[in-house]
């Protein structure tokens, strides 16, 4: 496509590179800017500028704060001898939704993938163990994807941890509240039989 | 969703607001942002910035431009006495990306639409008028969506226009090229059968 103007060329460039979005909605994003008013372009620009920069991640979990330390973790209602430990801070939004969980989080900000080049220490794994260490933590609950890559990270972090006194846990997997039995894929239904639980416990809470 | 920093919460919220987006994909953008080096969010932010500040309208057919007259208006090989009315600058986009029309444009900025608070004056119908009645113009081709908005618009551009010499055409409407017969919608194969043009003429240029 040809632009009769750079400026503008220049911005669909710049939007063209966020996630999902190509030159088409890129272009359809610019000409809603320029249909707004002022305000909202000066508005939605700082608003990206000081993600950037203002910005912090938390000291002891790594989610994403205001402060040095999250809300979450500055919380003294919750129990901080729980810790999840979650691939990225949409997995930490997700578990908040649900509202189930009153442990504390652990951000580990990718999950070891060397065919992507992310290795043992690009992720906050030693951050985790140092952690549990000097604090008084008595559960882990790995909530990692069941990619090769979420496993093997899963198993990696368990490793570091079998010498102390933490106990490691996962999350359960199953067929999703809801599904059809018939469709669920093979492995899920073969690890939710596999795991069956006790049908007095799973309403107790 | 409940967000740990106030800082991603406003960003997320002013980019739910860009056309099609809605929170979770404000967010997917928004972690992508962190993710890259300092110097895109910056780019991105100064692009949209710009977007809205230095770009400007041509001052003889709307469209966008950096300068006071667009790349189009300002060709003298192009031939100025052919003008082609469009709803907004994609349509420019896409009709120049055929490089079948070596004419000018003259772009609306919207269609007449009483439903959505659009009147004659909202748009740059008087302009046209105008620039019509100024200038050595020969030919009017409208191209406005087939919409009852889009109609409207061709009609009345047509009647303002009547006691001009400007001959008022507009483009042709018929089964796309490479689609099915049988598949095509009725009123457009309805009026592809009635404006059939003789084979010779269509492979004449």
């Amino acid at each position: 496509m040809e632009y009769t103007s750079s400026v503008l060329e220049n911005a669909v460039n710049e939007m063209a590179k966020l996630p999902g979005v190509g030159r088409r909605t890129a272009l359809r994003f610019a000409l809603h800017i320029l249909k707004q008013d002022e305000l909202y372009a000066t508005c939605l620009a700082q608003s990206i500028l000081k993600l950037r920069t203002e910005i912090r991640y938390c000291r002891e979990c790594n989610n994403l704060s205001d402060t040095d330390y999250c809300t979450i973790c500055s919380d003294s209602m919750r129990n901080h001898s729980v810790i999840c430990v979650v691939e990225n801070i949409r997995d930490v939004m997700a578990i908040e939704a649900t509202g189930q969980y009153k442990g504390v989080y652990h951000v580990l900000g990718g999950v070891i993938s060397p065919i992507n080049g992310v290795g043992v220490n690009d992720i906050k794994i030693s951050d985790l163990v140092k952690r549990v260490k000097e604090n008084n933590v008595d559960e882990i609950i790995l909530a990692l994807p069941t990619t090769m890559e979420g496993d093997t990270t899963s198993f990696y972090i368990n490793r570091l941890l079998e010498d102390t006194h933490v106990k490691v846990s996962a999350i359960a997997r199953g067929v999703a509240i809801g599904d059809n039995i018939e469709y669920a894929d093979e492995q899920t239904l073969g690890r939710s039989i596999v795991n069956r639980q006790p049908f007095q416990d799973i309403y107790k809470r």
